[in-house]
């Protein structure tokens, strides 16, 4: 995090203003990440799926939100210090105090377990008040005074159900269909205190998968039926075993470990993205929520978490069976009728939904811990290359002799091939591999007389600090093919010797 | 605007509960196009001008937006009707029953001059009540109770002045350096009635140019000083003439039209940025704000418009002298000192700011209207072919004979290869082909048997209507380079007489 501060990556928002919790910003090496991991996510859902995409509105009228159960159902179970007034969220002081699980709990048996546990405030050691539920929307005004009731949108699911009757037209009938939805999602966090982990806007990347459940398969299953993943079931976890399983989404399915074929297929797409990323398969789990635990539209929820070392396992992603909850809903309280007549047999079905759904400030997080790696002397990010925020380093080895003019052309000219190529000349080379290297970029180019001479520039490979000598002509081919694992970095010119 | 929502580009939000005025989805088609419309504006500037960018939160507390002024100045004059209680901008009201701009008018002088000119209520006819001042920022309330005010950003701009001292140090003190920051921005409008012109929420694509108030120039300058652009001066709108002129923009500064050179080459930019969307020169002017109507903010501002048909001149951007007025202010509100010492010099330094700031969904709105082509039997969207949502349509000349499987995989193998290539088999050819046009799609390939035989299909040109036959084993390149126009259509297989 220290890193990841200093070199521009998130800080805390309104820093200059004393912060607020919950609130991160992006700098400029974090931007580039976040839009990267955004983009390999649509490549999966919108290219690989092809799921159609919407961008709806993050401010929604109170209407849609009562009709989805948020207006009463999104709540946390808050105290407050009696003595020096701080709030808290209920389940975190039990966790934190207990390392027990109050979620599900009435506010009376919320109350009477604090109490039997002896928990008091943890800034202040004083007594808290009764527990009682805040309903974790940002509430607005929609137009002048207070002539309709708004919340901040607490998911971008909401966006697309309320348009399905369009979409489905869209999509032409067929099912399954899935829509996918990247933007802002809110949570008004009673006390957030898990920097990055739990912030109050996020970025979110969601897919609702449309399907007739007499008929709940994915028509390309076979093509991910054999990823491993690792699943924490329930039943495991109510016995109070860490105990995991490996198996095949195949074996999943059979063995009835999952439910669902969909969820089981976006499991394995979910498995692919987090690798993609960098997290090894050691690192992911897939945690089969408990019925207490799941959400007020879900009948079965697996969450995707990964290991870290600064927060333990952390959801990164969550896999829901929101059945046919969110289209009936919508069609009671709308007056709409989201059925569906199905083309080949005329029957009538209103469709039911799996929802990937993914965080993307967690995944990135995540992607940087296990990027980071110490080997005492040398401290360095093993970022994925395709996920270096500066993919090419490009260094004069002298600010004079003409080295630096041409090394800013030779720059000019890998950004104009859509390298994210960044000039360094102060320091020594060394310490400019260094600074290069802690924040993951892959290659650095050094520009030297010889260069000026026959056209050569040296090429330093982040991972094993070796060197080659390659000519300028092909140079932005060469380091694309590099950065995308289609060459191998000893092919790519003359080893050198240092 | 019918087109575009039949076919799933825009739509009105939350249409099933009745709407809510100044909100719009972007379907299916829509979200692509805005996509790509904000990849174009990256590559101009995250890739052509170095910009750094970043991604702060849309939620602000509320001593940002002191500090900025928008708590006190981003107000809209209102007037609430007596008789119906319907709310309205009094300046909207003014210019549409007199064509006269009141901005800038005190209360009590937009008071008599609604009561002089007679107006009333458009919907009932009622007499209003008198003008007040209506704060249209969103409101809400950070954590539980009324612990901290917040607002929903009105501009991206605040998130990227706070952070100024770590964005300076990453740029290296180098001056003059620009950060960019793309997403929503909110407006609380008080009746929007005019589409997606007029939004409460939208997205905007800012950025900020920190400079030397000592050394107002862009380094490159030279690279866009010969670029024309269309001048509408606010002397010639003070004397009530709609006279333009047409210049360079160094003959711009030169002539003391456009005060800042940074200002005067960012219009040459946004001009090619709205030629890059398909809007004609003629369409676009630049329109220097009078001194009443400019923000709290600036000392020289200029609009870029594009004429529409059914709106008239539309804003799409802003260029800003934002000059000390933002980091003076969070200097002032924060204690922090935002000046900067200069590395050569030694100088101490607040820098100056010229901000050009673009709106997403109007210029999308302005590309769709001006592609829009009427040739009476044939109506289509002539975009610009990179800006296609469908850059091919895959259709089998039949299903049957194995000609659908194959066109399946054609699409899979054209999308795998980044391509957006949409399969469709229902329907005549033609029908298929005018469908396609409908919504801009640039070519449109036809698979029949001969495809089977010799591995060759027909590609189709929308804007001709004419045909050529090629193989398939280049056709992801062939289209690709037809659609960047590196490669002429006449070129890309044997012509077909049709």
């Amino acid at each position: 995090m220290e890193l990841a501060k200093r070199r521009g990556f998130i800080w805390p928002s309104f820093e200059i203003y004393g912060g607020a919790g919950g609130f991160y910003d992006f700098g400029p090496l974090g931007s580039i990440l976040k839009n990267k991991i955004i983009r390999k996510w649509r490549e999966l859902y919108a290219v690989g799926e092809s799921f159609l995409e919407i961008d709806s509105p993050s401010v929604m009228p109170e209407e849609v939100l009562k009709a989805s159960g948020h207006v009463d159902h999104f709540v946390d179970a808050m105290v407050e210090c009696q003595k020096c007034g701080t709030a808290f969220k209920a389940t975190d002081l039990a966790r934190n105090v207990t390392g027990k699980d109050i979620e599900g709990m009435k506010e009376s048996e919320m109350d009477e377990f604090l109490k039997a546990n002896g928990v008091c405030c943890p800034d202040c050691k004083g007594e808290f008040g009764k527990v009682f539920f805040f309903n974790s929307m940002f509430k607005t005004t929609i137009g002048p005074g207070s002539q309709r009731i708004g919340y901040l949108r607490p998911e971008t699911a909401q966006g697309i159900f309320i348009d399905f009757k369009r979409l489905q037209r869209h999509a032409r009938g067929k099912l399954p269909f899935g829509v996918i939805q990247v933007g802002k999602g809110y949570r008004n966090e009673i006390s957030p205190r898990q920097g990055i982990i739990r912030l109050r806007e996020f970025t979110m990347a969601e897919a609702e998968v449309f399907f007739d459940p007499d008929n709940p398969h994915h028509p390309n299953f076979s093509r991910l039926s054999g990823e491993k993943v690792r699943l924490w079931r329930a039943e495991a976890q109510i016995a109070g075993k860490d105990t995991t399983v490996d198996v095949t989404v195949k074996e999943a399915v059979e063995k009835k470990y999952i439910h669902n074929e969909l969820i089981a297929y976006f499991a394995a797409l979910t498995k692919k993205f987090l690798l993609e990323l960098g997290i090894p398969f050691e690192a992911i789990r897939f945690r089969e929520q408990k019925p207490g635990q799941r959400a007020h539209y879900s009948s079965e929820t697996w969450d995707a978490e990964v290991r870290t070392e600064q927060f333990g396992w952390v959801e990164v992603a969550g896999l829901a069976n929101r059945s046919d909850y969110d289209l009936s809903r919508h069609t009671k309280f709308s007056g709409e009728d989201m059925s569906v007549t199905l083309g080949e047999s005329g029957k009538k079905v209103l469709c039911h939904v799996v929802e990937p759904s993914y965080g993307i400030d967690r995944p990135l997080y995540c992607a940087l811990e296990h990027a980071y790696t110490d080997e005492g002397e040398r401290k360095y990010l093993k970022l994925k290359k395709w996920l270096a925020p500066v993919e090419v380093g490009v260094f004069p080895l002298l600010k004079r002799d003409g080295l630096s003019e041409k090394a800013v052309e030779i720059q000019d000219f890998l950004r104009s091939k859509g390298l994210l190529a960044d000039y360094d000349e102060s320091g020594s080379i060394g310490r400019r591999y260094a600074r290069a290297d802690e924040i993951g970029t892959p290659y650095c180019i050094t520009i030297d007389h010889q260069t000026l001479a026959d056209n050569t520039v040296t090429i330093r490979d982040r991972d094993t600090s070796r060197q080659v000598r390659a000519s300028l002509d092909n140079l932005p081919n060469l380091l694309a093919s590099l950065i995308c694992d289609s060459l191998v970095f000893d092919d790519a010119g003359e080893p050198i010797k240092i």
